[in-house]
Order: structure tokens, then C-alpha cells, then sequence
């Protein structure tokens, strides 16, 4: 199943989103041009602006001011990859060259500044406090899950209690927050939101869960950037958390893991975190919160849009890319 | 005269923003806490509260209100310096150690992320579309100079109109909507506006013109950071470009201002820079631009505000730190 799948019937004012996205970081300046250009042309799935419209079709649909925090969110979003990029010394980025290997991080980190500046620009279009108040939190708790993720780098002792927190702040608050945020512009009901906002969260930490995954069993072809990239980096993942656990992989994993490890390396502790059955596990603690997503949505009417996104957390869960 | 003088009568509404800062950069987060203290306690000269305070006195002065734009605005300074130290390699900031040098360039990245959402965790108390697009514009612009220097480094045949707009978007900018803002926030007329934005954008290059010669003529004590430290990154300020375009400076300057030049070669530099009158032709420069801002203040109603106005442009063109 490919996700465009999903966005049948929404293409008109996915369209829209896409050209909003290009006029908000059109500029004059050549270098932030290209780098944004080149960004925005690597695609990406737009899963944020999707649930943003997927939610606001349970209350007063209104394309402009849907559009506003869709686009909001996806810069946001793009910001934090752009910055991902300089930290993570990362080459390639969904198969196309980084901001970073092309400009340098000096850049890189501007245009991510530029970047959220232009989502503020975008968000100041709607007035509603609660909305600025919600997306600046998103921003803060996204920060202190990369803050977190960098002091827990090779940290080989770590719990699957704070890997969960991590993420929780990485990145499946500001997809919680994507249909919170939708529901609200669109003035659904207290209890729709609180549904959507649930639906959300558990389908963020299964998306992330899933990516998690993903850097061990994908391709390069696919991932657009090497197998095992975490894992190089000392990122200690679920399925590395899993493998650590074990008597026999464990230690074996512990040898292994440090900084500056060679691609051999690398391949080895991919191999050993497969045999270990850490992905086993960590897909099943994925389909636990997928199920927990779908709980969410039962709060809302039932209808094509409900099934959409049942079928969309499932998706995301089981992706392959 | 010392800076201190011009707050006299503010003391109160200072400590209560500089409360308000501290509140706001209050975290759980070890390393992020540590570092927001660090960069609070460093103190700086808080001048853009002080303008927005002093703005707002022309019009109805509410300072729940102006202390939340004084804020956000100190705040987006703030994460500008911390992401500034990361590009630059900076080891020292006013005389302390920098959080990049302290944390590391990836923890000071999302320090200055985490700022920037905590500016807009501010702003979003105020619920006034047209601030936070002005505050938008700003971080933009900024961040578009803070570009156009990195584009610009080490280039020698610059002129005086690519700095000139390359400090207004980096600098004067923020301190022009410091002003704006303020008068904004309290109701002011949109005469005072104008008179105040006037006034605040000349200030502002006149301050980083003044920046820009105290690289060369203070001492290491007072700035906290090497002597020369621009032009040993290859950022070429109005003394610079008045030496390069001198037939007997400008190619001794050449030859010895390449990337990762010696102390000596720096010395050397800052030293030819200071003979061939560069410094007197910038300082020339910033008393225009302070007689500029002066005649902005025209517009306001005489007293007290308006003379500590006039004498804090004149000393911020004049500092010796």
C-alpha cells in the first residue's frame, strides 16, 4: 500500500498546502533560496499538514485556517531536520544531498532559524493565543527530546522508560499536537480534540518506534541514507535496548559500541540486534500503540475520514520507507 | 557614564523582566537549565527591554504587557548569541565561557532552539497578530544577515552599501522593532511609532557600527573575547573596508587576511586597520547615524524619556564595551 493512497480526495488542498509552503520561504536571498528549494523538492511524506486537515474535517473545515497550521507545522518540522542535519553529520537526507553537505553547517543552522521564523510568520496569520501557546510547547519539548537524545548518546545502560520519554518529546508530541491543533481550528468539541490528540500521540510513538526499526531492516536505497546511521551515531534505539537486555547479545553489543566504530562494525551490531529478536519486540510494542491510536478515534464520527485515519496509523506503523 | 546611569527609574520593571526571564528558561532539563542559567547570569546589557520599556512610556504604559515584549525580544537576542557562538567557534562571550564551548556545538543548537520556542511561549500571552509578525520579520531578517555575513567573509572587494545592509538586517533591525514594539504595545499614536522606529534603527547601526570598532580598539578584558576576533574570522566591518580601499593599507590587508591566520598576522592586521584612519571613518559614520536617531525622537513629547533616549543613543555610539 503506498501512502498517496490516503490523501485521495485531499489533493486539491494538499496543492494548496504545497504552494503556501513555497510562497512562505520564497526570498531574494540566492543561498536560503536554494537551500529551501531543495528542501521543499525532497518531498517528504507531509504527514504533518495531513493530519492537520484529517482532523479539521470533524469540525468546521476552513481550507485557509487548516492551511495556516499545516504549513506551520510542516516548517517546524523541516527546521528541525535542517538542524538534525548539522548535528548529526548527515550526508544525505531522503536520498538527496543535506542543507549541511552543500552549504555547511554555518548555513544550515540559519536556514533552520530562517525556517521557523517563517512558521511563526505563518502561524501570526491566526489569532488564537491557545494556538501560539500549544505550538510554542511542541517547539520546547522537541528541543529538550534532542537535548536528551544527545546526553543519552552510548549510553548503553539506558531504559526503555526514558527511550519512550525521548521520543514522547521528539517527535510524537508535535505529531499529537498536528491533530490537536487541526481539531481546534476547526472548533471541534473539547472531546473530539482530546481524541484526536490521543490518536495522535500513540500514533507518533508508533511512527518513530517504526523509523526506529527501519534503521535496521530498510535499505539505503530506501532510507536514503545508510543502514545502521543510529546506531553509528550511539542513538540507542528500542530494538538496540531489547538486544542489550540479552545474556547473550548484550555484552557481545557492549564490545562493539563506541564512537568512531567502522562500517564492519557497524554491519556486525545491525546483524547482532536482528538476531537478538529486538525488532520483534520493538514492533510489537509499535502494534501496541497503534491499537491504542485506534482506541482514540472512537470518540469521533464515524465515517470515511475515521477510517482514513485508522488506516493511516496503521500505515505509519507498518511503512516500509 | 556608565550604562547603569540610564536606568535609574526602571530598577523595579527591569528586576521584574529580568524575573520574568529567568521564569521563563526555568527547566526539569539538567543541561539546559545549566546553560540558560549560565547565559542569564552572564548578564548582558538587557538594552533591548530597556527600549522597549523606555518606548512604551509614550503611550499608555501597562508593564505586564511590555515586560512579555521586552521578553521575547531578549530572548530571540539570546538564542541569536548562543547560535552565533556555535558558527563562530567563539570560546569566550562577555567574558565567560560559551555554552558551545562549555556543552558542545549540538547542545548548543538546541539551546538556542529551546530559547527561541520560549520567545514565542512569551509573545503568545500577548494576542496581537500584527506583533507577532513584526517579530517574525525580525527573526527573518536577522537570520538573512546573519547569511549575507557568512556569504560575505573574507571577501575584500565588499562595499559599504552590502555592510550597511548586511548589519541593518542583522542588528539594527531587532532593536528598531524593540522600539516599535514597545510604542505598539502601549497604544502610541502611529507618529510615535514611526518617530520611535526611526530612532531605534539608527541606534541599532550605530551600535553595531561601535560594535565593529571595539573589535579593534578595546582590550580583551572588556570585550571578553580576543581583540580582532572578526577579522581573524574573515568578517569584514566598516574599518576594514575604509583600509582596503586605501591604496597604501588596502594591499598589506589583502595579503595577510586569508583563513586561519596567526595571532601575530591578526595583530598586525588590527594594526594597519587603526593607521589608515579606518577607525575614525566608522566613528564618523555612527555619529551620522546618531544625529539621525535623534531627529526621530522629534516627534515625542519632551521630558524626561526622551532626553534618557537621546543620551542612551549617544552613549551606545560611544561605549567603550
Amino acid at each position: 500500500m503506498n501512502i498517496a493512497e490516503f490523501y485521495q480526495g485531499m489533493e486539491g488542498d494538499l496543492a494548496f498546502v504545497e504552494q503556501q509552503l513555497h510562497k512562505q520561504l520564497h526570498t531574494t536571498n540566492h543561498v536560503l533560496k536554494d537551500a529551501s528549494t531543495q528542501l521543499l523538492d525532497a518531498g517528504g511524506k507531509r504527514l504533518r499538514p495531513v493530519f492537520v486537515l484529517l482532523s479539521g474535517t470533524f469540525g468546521q473545515y476552513d481550507r485557509l485556517r487548516l492551511t495556516h497550521v499545516a504549513v506551520a507545522l510542516e516548517l517546524i518540522h523541516m527546521a528541525s531536520l535542517v538542524h538534525d542535519d548539522v548535528v548529526d553529520h548527515a550526508q544525505m537526507r531522503r536520498g538527496r544531498p543535506t542543507v549541511k553537505s552543500l552549504y555547511g553547517n554555518k548555513m544550515s543552522m540559519y536556514t533552520g532559524d530562517y525556517i521557523f521564523a517563517q512558521a511563526l510568520a505563518n502561524l501570526a496569520e491566526i489569532d488564537d493565543p491557545l494556538l501560539h501557546k500549544t505550538l510554542a510547547l511542541a517547539i520546547e519539548r522537541m528541543c529538550i527530546g534532542e537535548i536528551e537524545q544527545i546526553r543519552d548518546l552510548f549510553k548503553t545502560d539506558s531504559t526503555m522508560r526514558v527511550y519512550l520519554r525521548r521520543i514522547r518529546r521528539k517527535t510524537a508530541f508535535l505529531i499529537e499536537m498536528s491533530c490537536a491543533l487541526g481539531a481546534m481550528a476547526a472548533g471541534c468539541s473539547s472531546l473530539e480534540v482530546a481524541g484526536l490528540r490521543r490518536y495522535g500521540y500513540y500514533t507518533g510513538m508508533a511512527f518513530q518506534i517504526t523509523d526506529d526499526i527501519l534503521d535496521f531492516t530498510s535499505t539505503e536505497e530506501r532510507l536514503g541514507k545508510p543502514v545502521g546511521s543510529d546506531l553509528r551515531q550511539g542513538n540507542i534505539t528500542l530494538p538496540v535496548l531489547y538486544a542489550l537486555q540479552d545474556t547473550t547479545y548484550g555484552q557481545k553489543l557492549r564490545n562493539l559500541l563506541h564512537e568512531d566504530c567502522s562500517p564492519e562494525d557497524v554491519l556486525s551490531m545491525v546483524r547482532l540486534v536482528i538476531e537478538s529478536g529486538g525488532i520483534e519486540f520493538a514492533q510489537h510494542v509499535a502494534d501496541r500503540y497503534l491499537a491504542k491510536a485506534n482506541e482514540g478515534l472512537a470518540v469521533l464520527t464515524p465515517g470515511k475520514n475515521r477510517i482514513t485515519l485508522s488506516a493511516l496509523a496503521t500505515f505509519v506503523g507498518k511503512r516500509d520507507h
